[in-house]
């Protein structure tokens, strides 16, 4: 994309965004080594969408081309970070089970770190920031810094999922509720505490991030709780990469299903109503075919 | 943005898409008039993003600008159709209030025709087409007449308000959920009938799309039901346009607030625990006085 491009779309629309440095302010700020004076301290959280880096929006690409620092999750499209300045400072805070990682108080350091003393940091987190993105904590503490900020929002895997098995979560008069829960708690490797009578309940169409640590769990304590056992699920694994798979079943049959196929994080699991008429679209499955 | 660059993207992560129609194709369907053989009928349904933009994938950018039929709402940012084709067909199905306007089952038959007679049809719908985008009904219409379709997503209004709000949807914690919930039925004017002790109780962040007409009516289900009515609530109208507006409140008395600001569509209605940090971004305040 030629930043002529982007800056006519966003130039019909009479946006108005903060000047972009120029050539002279970069090379003055080389110049002067790694304290640079007049560096305006920046942090963008930005959503790099769900994996397909296709999925990314305008606004986030340029964040990226324009950024100093790049600060990422494990779960971004890598494709994406080729995006980034040749000179761009690129940290991998992902955090792999079982590796040692940077801890949050690590990261939230990095970020006022590198804004002060670089300008722009684009913190790049996989699907959208805002949703079980862990975002809050590096607001509290860039806000507490005294650094602007701003969130730039992406595609969340709940619509991503649902994109590429063809279906609507919501539906009038059958689901006019969407329910985003939390399928791990903050270990990781355990299922967080959910009011689960609720969720039960619901007449809604229910999406479970991280699941798959959790996933006999999750089933059995809704069906415990009162959901029919014979509600459709599906679980939609790497959703819209070249190694997504979409495993289909039962609510009570689901974590089976998906144990027998050996589905990995990241992964999303979506119960309810509205799938009853899911299928993988047919260019989807002829692209699959394509691609085996 | 030029194909290469977006071809560029996509290739590094060895994504395989339908073959594009080569120029020739198109000047063998120009001669041969309206009724062209050999048209691989196809209908995107494709999500715009929330009213910015710059908000748009690359994915839904260059399914617009390979368009042969563009079918859009009414609520989505006029700037991306000038994207499409100078030749495309674009239709307007938008439904405005009080005006004549397209019906479903014409929205139907429309997206079944072109596709069979000019091929790629985008159906462009605001924020994500499988929330509250009435989705279902269009696919069903598409499935039963043998059309191959793909779906892909967009930012949703949930996420691009709370963006411009500056706040996680979801903390450790305080909120492993959210829910997202119609806040009109299906004629625009009225309530929609949804779990409101469910609703009162949960211990998740709610937004409620299409909130405006019904604001009393949904804010007063809530507290009735026993939800706090000093809980902290956000109506953000037209998120991420020029004449955005945030209104700040509480449960008990947002709905007079927003009155009193003469609130209008499109807006969506934010309340739960993660508002409390809420701030607009300095960065955003920022652009608003430069804008003012």
């Amino acid at each position: 994309m030629s930043p002529g491009a982007v800056a006519a779309i966003a130039g019909t629309a009479s946006l108005s965004f903060p000047a972009p440095l120029t050539k002279e302010d970069v090379l003055t700020r080389r110049a002067k080594g790694a304290s640079p004076v007049n560096v305006r301290a920046f942090v963008s959280f930005v959503g790099a969408g769900p994996g397909d880096p296709e999925l990314i929006t305008l606004k986030a690409l340029r964040r990226l081309r324009e950024a100093d620092v790049v600060v990422h999750d494990r779960l971004i499209p890598q494709a994406l970070l080729a995006e980034a300045p040749a000179e761009a400072e690129i940290v991998d805070a992902g955090k792999t089970p079982g590796r040692p990682c940077m801890g949050q108080s690590q990261i939230n350091w990095l970020l006022i770190d590198r804004a002060r003393r670089r300008g722009r940091v684009v913190r790049l987190k996989g699907g959208d920031p805002a949703v079980f993105g862990r975002l809050a904590e590096e607001i509290d503490a860039v806000r507490a810094a005294g650094i602007d900020f701003e969130i730039v929002p992406g595609v969340t895997a709940a619509t991503a999922a649902a994109a590429r098995t063809g279906i609507s979560l919501t539906t009038r008069g059958h689901a006019s509720m969407l329910v985003l829960a939390t399928g791990s708690d903050h270990t990781g490797r355990g299922v967080a505490a959910l009011d689960w009578a609720l969720l039960a309940r619901a007449e809604a169409t229910l999406v479970f991030y991280m699941p798959v640590q959790g996933l006999e769990a999750i089933t059995t304590a809704l069906t415990a709780m009162g959901r029919d056992e014979r509600e459709r699920a599906l679980v939609v694994e790497r959703a819209g990469t070249l190694d997504e798979r979409v495993v289909a079943g039962r609510l009570g049959d689901i974590a089976a299903r998906c144990r027998e196929a050996g589905v990995a994080s990241p992964a999303v699991l979506l119960v309810g109503a509205t799938l009853d008429v899911a299928s993988v679209p047919r260019a989807v499955r002829h692209m699959a075919a394509t691609q085996a």
